[in-house]
């Protein structure tokens, strides 16, 4: 077996709970302009729910390409009006939307990132922009050695290029040198197709406590480990 | 004045002291070999000296794109036939062109970079790739929050492209919110010419006691530091 050289990392749910601070964020905002009788909550994950398929349009061709941010502002629009929220200045629109900066790790991501990354490259391998990544690190302490976003080859996960990127900046071009770790079975089984190497992260509540799909691993992966802590045990660091 | 958002660095000369780790490889190596008789300081400088003029090969277009461990290697496999040596493995040429991921960074850059980090990103824009400046800072420490190298964009500076791939990425298209800190001269003025910001670190002795370029700033530079602790205190750092 190939020896692994670099670990790169779904961000969005996999290292990060953007569930909480994206409603925590609403939450706030709606205290300080005094809207009420929303649930952020609700607004939280309608947001999150126009991702792929806002994606979708860029990926096959309807959009030409526009980032992440983009996409999330002309997301955050629509929901405004659809939950008939009047009350936001275009600089409180600008800080929310930028709520997905600002996310918060799960509580194991830092402490086991931390002892991976003594041994391994770590990096992002996200549908962030590099920008988007970098103040997420910064914010709350990720460690990772670089960022690889979607604005580096203008394409958006599962597209081949971005799992290629990967192979490309981080293994020499040996996919077997790179492993993907996501806590999503879709973005695992694209990242094996390229050769790469394959980590499952648990997390069973990343939409709440009634998440229907990736409770659990659906395929042979190389490891399948219930947070970063496990993770950094099974690869003895 | 725009206020600064993130800081890209040239690293080889600026953050890190290739001369000596390039010296002391060699030296090793020889000592392992028994090869004597060989000049290593004049040997680094010589491989140095062959930098600029393989990377204009590429920048001209005379070679395709071709990254800068395929460009140190053609160098090294000339300067190894023109100080006949010949005692070398095809395993030590891949480990002494390795030499370039492991320099070491000059006393003040891990502290200086260190408080800088607290107050901005801070990221590489040198013509090494991704994977050479990931190599180096885990090797030595340099607490990078993202590296950008010449293979993201496949071009060498002082193309525009790569001052352009800083101000994309970290800089929202907004070229003065990000500052090009380097040791030499014609690096910031390329960077001011796309609107950049510049701070220039004196590296007296990037070339030995000899040196005769790039001792002092020669132009109206945003910053003038003469190390990177300098540059912190001078940013509020």
């Amino acid at each position: 077996m190939i020896e692994i050289q670099a670990l790169v990392h779904d961000v969005f749910g996999t290292v990060v709970d953007w569930r909480s601070a994206v409603t925590a964020d609403g939450e706030s905002l709606a205290a300080r302009r005094g809207i009420t009788g929303v649930d952020w909550q609700q607004f939280a994950d309608e947001w999150r729910g126009a991702y792929a398929p806002s994606m979708n349009r860029v990926r096959t061709g309807e959009l030409p390409w526009t980032n992440l941010d983009v996409l999330h502002r002309m997301a955050l629009d629509h929901l405004l009006e659809k939950f008939g929220i009047a009350a936001l200045s275009e600089d409180d629109k600008i800080w929310f939307n930028l709520t997905w900066h600002r996310l918060k790790p799960w509580p194991d991501s830092v402490p086991g990132l931390t002892r991976i990354k003594k041994k391994y490259i770590i990096a992002t391998l996200s549908n962030g922009t590099v920008r988007l990544l970098t103040d997420m690190a910064k914010y709350c302490g990720l460690p990772w050695d670089t960022v690889l976003g979607s604005d580096v080859v203008q394409h958006y996960k599962p597209d081949a290029e971005m799992y290629q990127s990967a192979i490309h900046f981080l293994g020499n071009d040996d996919p077997g040198s790179v492993m993907m770790v996501a806590a999503h079975n879709n973005d695992l089984v694209s990242a094996a197709r390229h050769g790469m190497k394959t980590a499952f992260i648990s997390r069973p509540y990343e939409h709440g406590a009634k998440q229907s799909r990736d409770v659990k691993a659906e395929h042979d992966f190389t490891y399948v480990a219930k947070d970063f802590e496990d993770l950094a045990t099974q690869l003895g660091t």
